[in-house]
């Protein structure tokens, strides 16, 4: 049963997803369903004996294409209706140990490839208003699976968070003629005691208003609306710069940094997104020391509201260290 | 220092609280800072040999109410303030090893009149807009501290959730003449499936929009804005009301539930929120079985959008069996 919910209280949509209980969790490496399929050996997603990078549809979906229309569930001030949309599992590699850091910078651009594929593969059908491409690593994330692999969410809505973001950017443009994330990263780059590595193309910098201590955004340096609006050139740098934060944070403890990734980009809704949507990338890692993790408790859940332990301008410049000096 | 900087494109202020990283973890037992202090014992942060209900300022407070101005950060689109506010903490008793859940139902009367002298005095500080009463309950929640205690953020700003809620309250008095809280409940009472605990002022129901599995909201009957507009027998009923719904929680797995517990109120800025603030808390278990946690990872932090595994219906019915019959 794949079915949402409208919150009146939030304004937003709930995804309810009834068949997700039961999903596999975290199995032994010899059984890992996103291994290639060996001769002999049990069948994995992936009916293939080797492959580079691969997707297919999540088999435990929070979103289904046939999803039915809610039967008589809801009223005026709580419609439902159907939870339609597309989930999908990117694999990074076969190679069950690897991690986004430790891939050659080779097969990040072709992930880069990929990305653009879907986004402008599943934006197309007429359901989706929003692809969310993302990954959720480390089981202090919630992970039920190590294999090295991303996902994709295609949203029958545009949700909250891009949302809201789409909107600031709006009522900035409709003010200033600019683009809000244009501006923004103009100012990153003049003060400068953020910026944690630069690229011809893209930029990654801690925020001056980060959520999260070691966070990082992504961000291309030209208005690019989403992925698929990137040259050869920009997906180059943007894999050269994703690789060398990514080893920055691996560095940063001395061991596989857990996080969230995630993509922010023009909505497939039909709307004009030019000069409001400017595609990046925000990595939200979870630790703010090596051995203890920021808690989203009471205040950030409850109330909506981030408390955090470290500025913006320390955790910047340890991560550029750790990452071997911005610009390098 | 306590900072506040504005997120231009979320729309809201980040608190930054540089001492806290610091702050007591998990402590063992016999050295709990919570407890009383014995004679000839180390001194705790209660200088008494025992006490009911203890209230004194945070040791490692996210807001503070003499934190200076910030000195020439920010910009125009990233403005910066004082992080100027109170935080409290809330002991419930001084047995380490009790839970409200095991208090007599008399204590968690007593706590609703610490809460409602709170909510008062620090409402009245003219630098405090939102008075936030909330507990962290559980190691799966980020508790450094595991004495039974609640907390209050006395925040200088109306906080992200319960504003949007308090906006999306007035546009519907606005259109309907109506508490929007009020309909909710009215239908939450018709409806039925989801009440789990009927008290003669309070009703405990799992929403139907929860965004977590096992997630309550306890609803003043009457349109109260806030916890001290509450009479006697309303506090009282409470008391009881929360007694059952928490002594449920635990029967639910057979241990003592995690959880979020938050309050959702007026708020203490000088407006008019009759017929809009309508005051209520909202548990929030971390538990989507006896052994798996929903977590906030990327499609709840990074897009804002909730996938919940299991329908409203079906929990409630799980834990209205728990807790013993509703309107018992």
């Amino acid at each position: 049963m794949n079915q949402l919910r409208w919150d009146p209280t939030l304004g937003e949509w709930v995804a309810y997803a009834t068949h997700r209980q039961d999903r596999t969790f975290l199995p032994p490496a010899e059984y890992c369903p996103l291994d290639p399929t060996k001769p002999g050996g049990f069948p994995t997603e992936v009916p293939r004996e080797s492959y580079d990078i691969a997707v297919f549809e999540n088999k435990f979906p929070s979103f289904t294409p046939d999803a039915p229309e809610p039967d008589g569930e809801g009223g005026a001030l709580t419609p439902t209706a159907a939870g339609r949309g597309i989930c999908e599992v990117v694999l990074y590699s076969e190679d069950h140990y690897s991690t986004l850091a430790t891939m050659p910078e080779g097969r990040i651009r072709d992930l880069v490839e990929v990305w653009a594929d879907r986004y402008g593969e599943l934006g197309a059908l007429p359901y989706v208003e929003y692809v969310f491409i993302f990954e959720n690593k480390g089981e202090a994330i919630g992970v039920t699976l190590h294999h090295p692999h991303g996902q994709i969410y295609a949203y029958p809505f545009v949700p909250p968070r891009p949302k809201k973001e789409l909107e600031a950017a709006r009522e900035h443009r409709d003010g200033t003629g600019n683009c809000l994330h244009c501006d923004l990263l103009a100012g990153e780059l003049e003060d400068g005691r953020r910026v944690v590595a630069e690229g011809e193309h893209f930029v990654a910098f801690v925020p001056f208003y980060a959520h999260f201590p070691y966070e990082a955004h992504v961000y291309t340096r030209r208005c690019a609306p989403s992925i698929s609006d990137l040259g050869a050139a920009e997906r180059r740098d943007l894999a050269r710069v994703l690789k060398r934060l990514l080893v920055g944070y691996d560095d940063l403890f001395g061991f596989s940094l857990p996080y969230m990734m995630v993509m922010h980009q023009a909505p497939t809704d039909g709307g004009d997104h030019e000069g409001v949507a400017h595609f990046h990338i925000e990595f939200y890692p979870p630790n703010r020391t090596a051995d203890k993790l920021k808690y989203l408790a009471g205040s950030e859940t409850g109330a909506g509201a981030f408390v955090v332990d470290v500025l913006p301008e320390n955790t910047a410049g340890t991560l550029r260290k750790a990452i071997g000096g911005a610009g390098a």
